[in-house]
């Protein structure tokens, strides 16, 4: 196995990227991990402020400092708001796919994948009227055989891996698919969401703390050329106060010349025009253990 | 699905509301979740200090201010502490209804509830003499058939939704029920509470970051016209250090000219006289995931 | 139900109390929860470090300030260590009982409990040469009946209820037990234990976290004239960065001149000598709920 | 048993010994607790952060510092990632071992903790070209056979017990082994590590509150002479933030006359040369409860 290059290189006078990315998970998330959660008209409700009040305001945030940014959205949340979804890409962002009710995909066939994929995309392009290229696997459970999938459906670009601190071409057999990896620790969903019964263990942090951590990988990022990611879900990160720490984060980000805050689409094809040479993940093979 | 409107009218100069809400679960929610709970002398002395030691405090700290709020206590509550709920209603307090012993409302049916719900009621008239307006579901868990039980129950109000940052009417046939939403992040349960082998992990949080964590989520919900809606439980923020926190915070919502700090009743009575058109939560259709 | 009184008179010029308890757990609460722990060298080396590092250091910080305090011991801790526990008296700290293996009492009949509280006293008793008069249940799990168990034993008083910011008198039929109240935000064991397979989920907060949390329900004791009650673990606090925490606690709450700090026996001795009025904790009763 | 001694003697001018040491588990800690992991490729590209992105960026910064410190590497990374294990070992520091797959060692018999000893030897020689000489159990779950096993392998030293602020000779027979102890709260997989269904409930701490934590460790047992062990984990705080807060850390002990900045192994070295009379962890008799 080869150690990655360092880095890669930015657009213009740029030395690090910056996505502001969303996942519009809303229900979907809940309803996957067990039906019955439609019955809790509380939980749903909860979910619910993500497209309803989320979004919109979110929408303001990105406008108010002139970026664009992309939106990762179960085809059954597209469906369920399709208006939300069409005022998101009326905007000029990007909408990305995310399956279609935030399946759990760990375990899955390719043929049980693949069904959901289609499923999502049909839904996405039902209601935008385009076809999705950059897809995020639900909780990030992309499985070794998904690269495939995406190449064949025509994705640019997958952010679902956790190897790098920056993209790079991803091996599918004798071509490659654009991977933009992100983490955990710059994901909304641990550092805020608690829903009895459905996730959580009752930490419910500060938007202090969380954009603190943020902000300190965004200047360590920035140092080593990488490409920040940061995932945030309307539902958690639009509340008024977690809005204004995210805010305060992308105004840091748009006040410094060397870092270019774009969607993930457009990163994606930077990427793919820079020629890099194909790496692979390696499997663990269980003779060895 | 509509987006709803993002703000609604304050009276006079107000241009956001707050209410310091209470719950007064006391033994009631530990007993719910298992009556054997009955047997730990400790743990029913962690319970009773809300209503022994945290009320009478929590009394003083509120006419400290010159402000009136709303505690919701199950029935049960009512009948083991008739004094202590009759010193709330004497100094002006609303007595809004909980449930009769905190009891998970989730997955009943709309006859079991109602019994609950009757049963509650009777245990408030009877110690208070008067009939409550407000009802908050324990575990903030609303059923779908609540609402119109509520409705039909007289109810002006409802405090257990999530979906917005202001109150609307919520659709309940061709009539309404005020709905006064709350959130996760503005409850002390998750901040403070630990009980063994009944609720958390272990965390118990500094009220230095609870009393920030609220703070700006007070501040957002100010500069977004909101109504800000915390919850706190006698038996956690009763002690000494989390009530001088709350005290503190009690005190910046007072000293701002365009912030109405009231009891949720009034609020639902001033949104009643507004003559918003009702709107609904849309339960999910199980034909869609 | 009568709502007890706000506070109780404390001698001289001292308008409240405070203790630096520390109960020495060591090995037994590991091994009452699983005798199989006893397997992990690991493990016990972890618990070990209370007694071989973590009490010599505490003594330390005592003695510097000029104070004495109270030891909870259980039994096994005392025959496993008799050194260090003779040690410990020899400072002339109280040491008091904690059952002998750290028993989880929950659900243990009257005589189960006895047969426990006396193999404690008699460990006690052969090591220490004296019988205690002061009692903490292991993880504060009072039992309906243990207060007859502990006054028929002669014990002056115990410290396991939370209903209370000082110290009363409890109804043990005719007669009565001094009860000083604890709580679990005054415990070092939520803040700093992860023991895999044993206790904690991983979060190990900071010594300023604790310290800050911890001086706040000092100061707040201190403002309504209670009782602050401290109970650190030497396993736990005994660590060098956590012990410079305490100890800044501890001469903090020495340099003011109302502050009485006092080992638990002197203080219920003291409560003892005011001739209060005993009060019950009221046993929920199974026909209200 | 017998209190052991408050420090040892450092060499020279030093008044405490410092390590910063890294368990390069990779997949191993993860495919250790389920096979199954291997099938989920994200899952696994986060452990791969590790040696592909961590450790390069690791060695720069030890370098910058000009100090050397000691790997702990599970047999499988050292098959899995030669080129990264030889790199480090072709830095001038010290590769130890750590198991083969970071096996649970807990509940193992002697025969089978003796097999995966020499896998994880085997792997390590035939990568590296030398054996080592020092051991960390994974988990830190050492047995009470493990000491003879280590010992008649070979070692000079283990570093998984956690009774002491310093080293001490550990009896083994008639002779011993140096042991260097360590602690959970030097450890950075509780404060960062969330992989679903693997580890962590979602807590994911800022660098600022853990470089914070450590830091006050690290005055703390300079203060008392010791020796401070921090264990990092590359898939962890190799990431950019982290290794920067890392750094401050590593810079400040740098900073410090009286701080010996060591590998592990020459600490060991060191304390063999001091000739103590070794001491036991005493085993609990089951007789006793």
């Amino acid at each position: 196995m080869t150690v990655p290059a360092e880095t890669i290189a930015w657009p213009g006078a740029a030395k690090c990227a910056a996505s502001f990315s969303f996942d519009v998970d809303a229900e979907s998330a809940m309803l996957a991990v067990d039906h019955g959660h439609a019955t809790r008209m509380s939980a749903v409700s909860h979910q619910a402020y993500g497209p309803l009040v989320g979004v919109p305001r979110i929408l303001k945030i990105l406008a108010r400092h002139g970026i664009t940014s992309t939106f990762f959205v179960p085809g059954y949340t597209a469906l369920r708001y399709p208006d939300v979804i069409r005022s998101i890409a009326a905007e000029g962002h990007e909408i990305a796919h995310h399956g279609y009710l935030h399946e759990a995909m760990a375990g899955l066939s390719a043929e049980e994948e693949a069904v959901i994929l289609d499923r999502g995309l049909e839904a996405l392009e039902r209601v935008t009227g385009s076809r999705p290229t950059g897809y995020r696997a639900p909780m990030w459970e992309l499985n070794w055989h998904s690269p495939k999938l995406l190449h064949d459906r025509g994705f640019l670009y997958d952010s679902s891996l956790m190897d790098a601190d920056h993209p790079y071409e991803l091996t599918v057999g004798s071509e490659s698919l654009v991977e933009i990896p992100i983490q955990w620790a710059l994901d909304d969903w641990e550092q805020y969401c608690f829903v009895p019964d459905f996730s959580g263990t009752g930490l419910i942090e500060s938007p202090t703390k969380v954009a603190e951590m943020w902000r300190l990988e965004f200047d360590g990022m920035r140092a080593v050329g990488g490409c920040f990611v940061l995932t945030n879900h309307p539902f958690l990160s639009g509340r008024p106060s977690r809005a204004a720490a995210l805010e305060g984060l992308v105004e840091y980000a748009c006040s410094l010349d060397d870092v270019w805050v774009s969607p993930l689409g457009a990163i994606a094809q930077h990427v793919r025009g820079l020629g890099l040479t194909p790496r692979s993940v390696e499997r663990p093979d269980p003779a060895d253990f």
